[in-house]
């Protein structure tokens, strides 16, 4: 680590992130289920297949277009279960909260989740509550956690693309995280953007009924579409290459990011998947995607190919092909 | 709720935490296993067994006189899981660290979990960074949280004491807590005061290998020994009588207690635990908690009688009998 304190840029999920999980928590938490770096721990638990995973929640503001920090909490954590094709069954909810903090606001708050949790069908077993002193943390914080079921024969992870596949996005992107900072900008009102914010856990069963053939399947959320193809190339050991005019951008949101200086590509999503899939099996894994209300936009953004290994290619409106890294320094803090 | 605003001692774990549990979370996240309101869920995954629960941790100060945040994010988890008579197997960590936080500090907390996870014999198997501005946390909270095997046949549960059963307390009361708030208030070189922070997974196991008559177990964290004995006697129906000249309190956490107006019944503990067993097994389980080096000073406190049902009562060193109630009010911010 270069730097002796830790700074914005280390909760980007991009570069500085991967650092620090690389220098800090793989040292010393080291074990072959963490060293395979998905978005949740695949367990054998005598015999059962579970996935399980954690994210804290301390996205600013609390409420906004499209959700609240509470759906958030609930979306985000049933969608990291999913990515391995597993059924998310249980969730916890912990919440640290600043001392005076309405009590009203806690309310909608366990609505929404309560509204999410519904729409996923899972249901949130346990918990905790802090409070803290006004001043030591900001409003509320929530962290979730969750346990999901994997089916016998299923084996999605990022280290498992393979060249030929193709890759499909489930569509727009940059909704959530330019609806949170248009909203911090005082511009939400003109352009009326609202978070992509959704379970889609059904989706990906929807998916999974109709093949088998599902490589990876990743939700771009800090960092970007970018940041998370770079991932998957770097555990696959292969390379991405995908097409700018394939990649669907709402109008709206294409025009907040020249004006706001954002790359929507390195910008968070919320209710959006990529998955690397058998080409044989694309087109069919595609109509699925499309019947699905949240997946109605879903496009062939591009494919595995041999080389360079690790890296991910845009082949630009222009017919150019650039190398498009992970994210590096902080874009938009407190997104989540 | 009366409030309405959020207050500290909505996070005492006494009265307000109860009603805030209550009147919000249990309303909006209503299912049986949530009702059950033991410190873990207890889940069927497919055939299997599982404890599973949550804590968030906003410990200040950070490093104390017995451990730090890390050891506790670990211990805590460890401990609510074995308290299901689970083994605890695999752990997520989940960090919000202030901006400008000393990388070092973060070095010196993954450590002290590494080492705990390493005694108790779990992985750290996923997490989470989020970083937020200098202002907005007050410098790092942890959620961690966990995953047990329950062994077929064990049924332990805040619901199961049954009258004539004994109470067995395995060490001595306040160690924790009156480490934390003398460290505080600038007394720790006077008092040498220490937290007893320690994974009891060991120890739990240790008794479940003489007796299969555990019916309750519990870890006295926040609302201290007098707030988790009033909660069996109300899960349970019936009424816990407590003989204070049983309790074990070290001298020196006595005088601290006095000199801060604390009553050691309230202060939390973090290396001790409760265990309601039949009258039968009462003594083997005694001999077991004793071989076990976190049992040492483990005492028979008291028995299950009938009534007055939901309620505690204390023998007092003069003979009297009165009722001790949940902890009311805020007695020690952030002790865990």
């Amino acid at each position: 680590m270069n730097q002796d304190k830790i700074i914005l840029a280390h909760g980007s999920g991009g570069k500085l992130s991967s650092d620090l999980l690389k220098n800090i928590f793989l040292k010393d938490f080291r074990n072959p289920i963490l060293e395979k770096l998905d978005d949740m721990a695949t367990l054998n638990l005598n015999g059962v297949k579970v996935a399980f995973t954690t994210d804290s929640y301390v996205v600013n503001p609390i409420f906004f277009n499209g959700g609240d920090i509470g759906k958030l909490a609930i979306c985000g954590t049933v969608n990291d279960i999913s990515m391995s094709g597993a059924v998310p069954k249980y969730i916890s909810a912990a919440f640290v909260i600043e001392e005076g903090f309405p009590v009203d606001d806690l309310k909608k708050i366990t609505g929404s989740m309560r509204k999410a949790a519904e729409e996923a069908g899972v249901e949130i077993v346990t918990g905790d509550t802090k409070v803290v002193e006004k001043g030591s943390a900001d409003k509320i914080f929530i962290n979730t956690a969750g346990i999901g079921l994997i089916e016998p024969g299923i084996d999605i992870s990022g280290s498992n693309a393979k060249v030929g596949d193709k890759v499909i996005l489930s569509g727009t992107i940059g909704d959530h995280g330019i609806a949170i900072m248009s909203q911090r900008e005082g511009l939400e009102f003109k352009t009326g953007l609202k978070s992509d914010c959704s379970p889609l856990n059904h989706l990906v069963q929807d998916m999974l009924r109709v093949s088998k053939e599902i490589r990876c399947l990743r939700d771009p959320t800090r960092g970007g579409l970018a940041t998370i193809l770079n991932e998957i190339a770097k555990q696959s050991g292969v390379s991405i290459c995908i097409e700018e005019e394939k990649i669907p951008v709402k109008e709206g949101v294409g025009g907040a990011c020249e004006m706001l200086g954002f790359d929507p590509l390195y910008v968070a999503n919320e209710g959006k998947l990529i998955a690397v899939v058998d080409v044989a099996d694309t087109e069919k894994v595609l109509e699925a995607i499309r019947k699905n209300k949240y997946g109605r936009d879903s496009q062939i953004i591009g494919e595995i190919v041999e080389s360079p290994k690790g890296k991910v290619l845009l082949k630009t409106l222009l017919g150019a092909r650039r190398i498009i890294d992970v994210l590096v320094g902080e874009q938009l803090p407190r997104i989540c």
